[in-house]
């Protein structure tokens, strides 16, 4: 253990940011099981996922045995620009707790995305790009994905089409602007621009629309148009292994002070952020060279992994995407309308649920006052006003600290702090004006929704 | 000149961050004129600044002679949360640009009050904290003084009146909502909860409000409730003084890699980004041993120093506060409606209005729709979303770069990026929808607003 003073933030240099993502798949023993085709029923092929996404976006999502892939130069180069995010040693919320644990979080916040999400968009806008696309088409709900493919496509000058959930498009105008002045079209879904957007109008023409029906436009759009494809922000294993540079970054910080964490946590909604968190203290654990206590942290009103169950599932509304096998809540899972901010996809990636189900690591779901009450407390001594999606993280954090504090345990403490809540105004005016509420589905509501599954499992 | 290859992000370690803020006026032969009292016209004493100001930011105000002052402790630990800033070389704009000149830019804006203001709430709320006091009061515009203040307020466990200019109150619900995240309480101005309040009311019912205004009820509410003091975020001595943190961290961060900038570039409201930017390499001009060419940028509707007269005015609408000689329009001066952002204040600070008197800086004047012109390349590039305010310096930056560019000179060009454009997407959607519109005022219209002008000069 080094003796040197940890300071406030750690800051890696240009020459420690990594240059190859981590692809935790290579270490797992039990692989997670294939995408299937919808109509056959047999896993997809290579060719067939290539008519939706990138040629070597679909080998990094089938390669299960690769352990590092280089992150190529105009990748690293762009990343330079925003990262190394920094590793902060949270003193100031230790010292309000009166914890003796050591808090840790690696915040991914400080880029106009507002979260973690441009490190995958960069990448793949630039497999895009280098095979001579014209555009991508994508998804966005609470706009954070949108905002950070906009960004990676206007630094590679590519076309980029977002289909952005109704209902967050009337109420967020502000992130649909950001995409705008990034030279995206933002369209509200669902549209008359697209076949199934048509059809989900003609049979609900109020509807407010949902993350699964854009992804099935977005689809659409980019099947459709010559020399487009489709890109999506999580759940993939494409965007996990992007998504490990913040593990790797963490890691190397933590290593360089000598600091083991005793508990990672992180929140979990399509599981990009903790996928990419949590990837090579996973590695070290699945080669048993280390243990960590590994904690996913997501919303009681849409709790894939708790309440969810394993089986293949649809990951779209229109049922055009290959089947995955998941911790789900059925596709016509919808959170109750008072749940603010994202972590609203009714699946998980099948990496993480792998994991899950293999007890490599854990799951906790909380409620949205309780959440919003630890983002306050953190805002008001860390300075970083977090947004909701990651204040999940921060609930289960201060959680810990605070069963330290009570068994005197001087556990190191790591969480992701995944993003801002710049644009999340409306969620914290509601909780400031006492309005916030809580809802977590009956048995029955899931039951209902798991109906949904298809009938091949 | 080191021959290192120099980063896209230069971070000061937490031990080369500066321990001491530096007193420009110390280097000055000729100082800034005296605040005066505007009953007897004679210089304030410290008895009188005692009854609006915290003490130790009296002193602070008044000291013109001492060149280095110590920053406590606790907001030495404090500036460790958010700081050090990364100075950034702007590689992509370069490359876009296609100019010979080396771009550096300074960024203020990752920390939750968007901007550099934090740098002076912090230590204003700190000695408050220090003479017993209860709270503070203040106003705000656009909004991220109030937010910066209500930030620094929350860590001291002090309480925090905001003003808010009833026009921006209402047009930025997202900003006040950050302020009520840190507990501050946050009112329209002008409000019934003052007497000039009521007064300005009862003239002028149909009243947006205006930043002289919400400075005299904020002094008002100071100065009539026991345990509180005022504080402001520009334009004073003491504001600059503290924002010397930006200056002399980049000063250290360009020395290490053997940097000399050619010009350095701020854009200029108050005066308190630009004057912590400039005062170390300021010192260095006022004591003969370096030569810098300094430009201070300011929005041609609002052209202070580039069209103001230098005189003694009233620094807020109910004429309360002392008065300042600097570069004015008239405190009776309103930018024109379609003026976006900040940099809408009438004066400017004195010590920056001596040194431009002196000719040690000179001052350009620019349009809004040219200035979301350059933010909107410089965010497509560079990644970050700028404040509509940094972006008269990113113009200006741009500009110069540009010159360099046809006279083949390899400038270094320094400029600082105070903020970010979050809760500015009301601007940037006008800019994208082509609605943006540009004003300067008319010699007449000047002539008018200079009437407003105290009798003494």
């Amino acid at each position: 253990m080094s003796t040197e003073k940890i300071p406030y933030k750690i800051y890696l240099s240009e020459d420690e940011l990594p240059k190859q993502w981590y692809n935790v798949r290579a270490d797992m023993q039990k692989k997670p099981a294939p995408l299937l085709n919808p109509a056959t029923l047999n896993p997809v092929t290579p060719q067939e996922l290539g008519a939706v996404f990138c040629d070597e976006l679909v080998k990094q999502e089938l390669d299960e045995t690769t352990p590092y892939i280089d992150i190529p130069e105009e990748i690293q180069s762009f990343y330079k620009m925003y990262r190394p995010s920094p590793l902060v040693r949270a003193y100031c919320l230790e010292k309000t707790l009166g914890t003796p644990a050591k808090i840790y979080y690696k915040f991914e916040g400080n880029n106009t995305s507002g979260s973690h999400k441009l490190n995958s968009a960069i990448a793949q806008a630039y497999y895009a790009k280098k095979q001579g696309l014209k555009g991508v088409t994508t998804e966005t709900g609470a706009g954070q994905w949108g905002t950070a493919l906009s960004m990676a496509c206007s630094y590679f000058d590519l076309d980029c089409k977002v289909y952005m959930v109704k209902c967050s498009y009337e109420q967020k105008p502000f992130r649909r602007e950001v995409m705008r002045t990034y030279g995206a079209s933002v369209t509200p879904s669902p549209s008359m621009t697209t076949e199934v957007g048509r059809k989900i109008l003609a049979e609900f023409p109020d509807t407010n629309g949902s993350l699964g029906c854009a992804i099935s436009e977005a689809v659409e759009a980019a099947t459709s148009t010559e020399g487009y494809r489709y890109v999506l922000g999580s759940v993939l294993s494409q965007v996990l292994l992007h998504q490990t540079v913040i593990g790797l970054e963490t890691k190397t910080a933590m290593d360089k002070y000598g600091i083991k964490p005793d508990i990672i946590i992180g929140c979990a909604g399509g599981g990009s952020n903790l996928g990419g968190l949590i990837a090579p203290f996973m590695g070290e654990k699945l080669r048993g060279v280390a243990d960590y206590n590994i904690i996913a942290v997501e919303p009681a009103s849409c709790p894939s992994l708790t309440r969810g169950v394993y089986a293949y599932d649809f990951c779209d509304t229109g049922k055009v995407c290959p089947l995955q096998k998941m911790y789900t809540l059925g596709s016509g899972f919808m959170p109750s309308a008072n749940h603010a901010g994202g972590l609203r996809y009714h699946g998980m990636s099948a990496i993480l649920s792998e994991l899950y189900d293999q007890k490599l690591m854990s799951a906790v779901s909380v409620e949205q006052t309780a959440v919003f009450e630890a983002a306050q407390k953190f805002a008001r001594v860390e300075g970083i006003l977090p947004a909701p999606e990651s204040s999940h993280a921060i609930k289960v954090a201060i959680d810990e600290a605070l069963k330290c504090k009570e068994t005197g345990e001087e556990k190191t403490i790591l969480f992701g702090l995944t993003g801002t809540g710049y644009f999340d105004m409306y969620a914290y005016q509601a909780y400031n004006d006492g309005k916030m509420s809580d809802y977590i589905p009956t048995d029955e509501e899931l039951q209902k929704s798991f109906a949904s599954l298809p009938k091949t499992n």
